[in-house]
């Protein structure tokens, strides 16, 4: 899916649907570190006003998503709770910096790519949830369903910006196969947890 | 004006309007780590979902303001540029913490009055940059005029939602009034740089 090189554990989509809570309130964290990332990346040199304009953008929906969610943790009685550390995100991003362009470019639009992954791995993850709550009768399924269609877009956005940064689609596109193939091995490690990167 | 204890050096207003680009850059960064500061205390424990809310809202109107300035400096064809370090803000975050309550409530009503005092001085140098526009006829004061109506209400829901956190009134009022001579005394060395807090 998307450029994604490894699947989640199958197992993975159970163990989430058995623990929704616990999902739903990391689910909301992770929307949050989205739009935090999304603004900082929005103001970071040499992010030209276009590149800022459409990270804005971004960041408003992330925004939007999480009020959803949050609505959501109200209806059941659950607390948001401690943000949990992301450690696939932290992974994948110390991976990107030990082999990335130094320039100030060349990282904007790496950060940029980590971005897009994280955006395509919530993707996939977000299919698979809406497809185990469909299964279920769950009403929760067609919110899913929408976030992963949103998701995706993120994940095109997030790369045609790195493009615009970098000025250079072939090599953004090679960047992004060498980030793909980390993210691939972080993601290995993962699936057993009830968290939307766990 | 609101809880401030030390007015803006008179000669402010008019660095920034002889200096409105450099002003209206700066101005960009300020909103958005206004937004981002709203988004990490959303997420922060305990912070309770009404008070998560209310914080998103606040850091959509920061995005939307964003907007507003970014589409400023594209018409007038400056650059966002790097983002300046914000010694005013660091000082005060530096002087909350030396003398604060260190329990997770305490310390989250602390970043909140923090938060209050940041946009109570944005306030009153929107407020001396409307006016000075406007005695030059300039086309943005009206801008800064509604910004100034709405640094305000931000300022009133920061301290608000730092009541709703810690659960004690009158405790907050007096936190917030050593917090605010804290702010006086890092405000009284600034009023010479053209920046929304400089």
């Amino acid at each position: 899916m998307l450029c994604l090189t490894h699947a989640t554990d199958p197992r993975w989509a159970q163990i989430a649907v058995a623990n929704l809570g616990a999902v739903l309130a990391d689910h909301a964290h992770c929307e949050m570190k989205a739009a935090a990332n999304a603004i900082s990346l929005a103001t970071r040199w040499p992010a030209p006003t276009g590149v800022a304009r459409a990270l804005t953008a971004v960041a408003e929906e992330e925004l939007a998503h999480f009020r959803e969610v949050l609505a959501l943790l109200e209806r059941r009685g659950i607390e948001l709770g401690r943000p949990e550390t992301d450690a696939y995100a932290a992974d994948l991003r110390r991976a990107a910096l030990a082999s990335g362009d130094k320039s100030p470019r060349g990282s904007l639009a790496d950060r940029l790519l980590v971005g897009a992954l994280i955006e395509a791995r919530s993707c996939e993850r977000f299919r698979l949830l809406a497809d185990a709550l469909a299964a279920r009768d769950d009403s929760l399924a067609p919110f899913y369903d929408d976030l992963f269609a949103c998701e995706a877009r993120h994940y095109t956005t997030m790369v045609d910006l790195a493009v615009a940064v970098w000025g250079d689609e072939r090599r953004v596109r090679e960047r992004l196969a060498v980030l793909a193939a980390a993210e691939g091995e972080i993601a290995a490690r993962l699936g057993a947890r009830p968290a939307i990167h766990g």
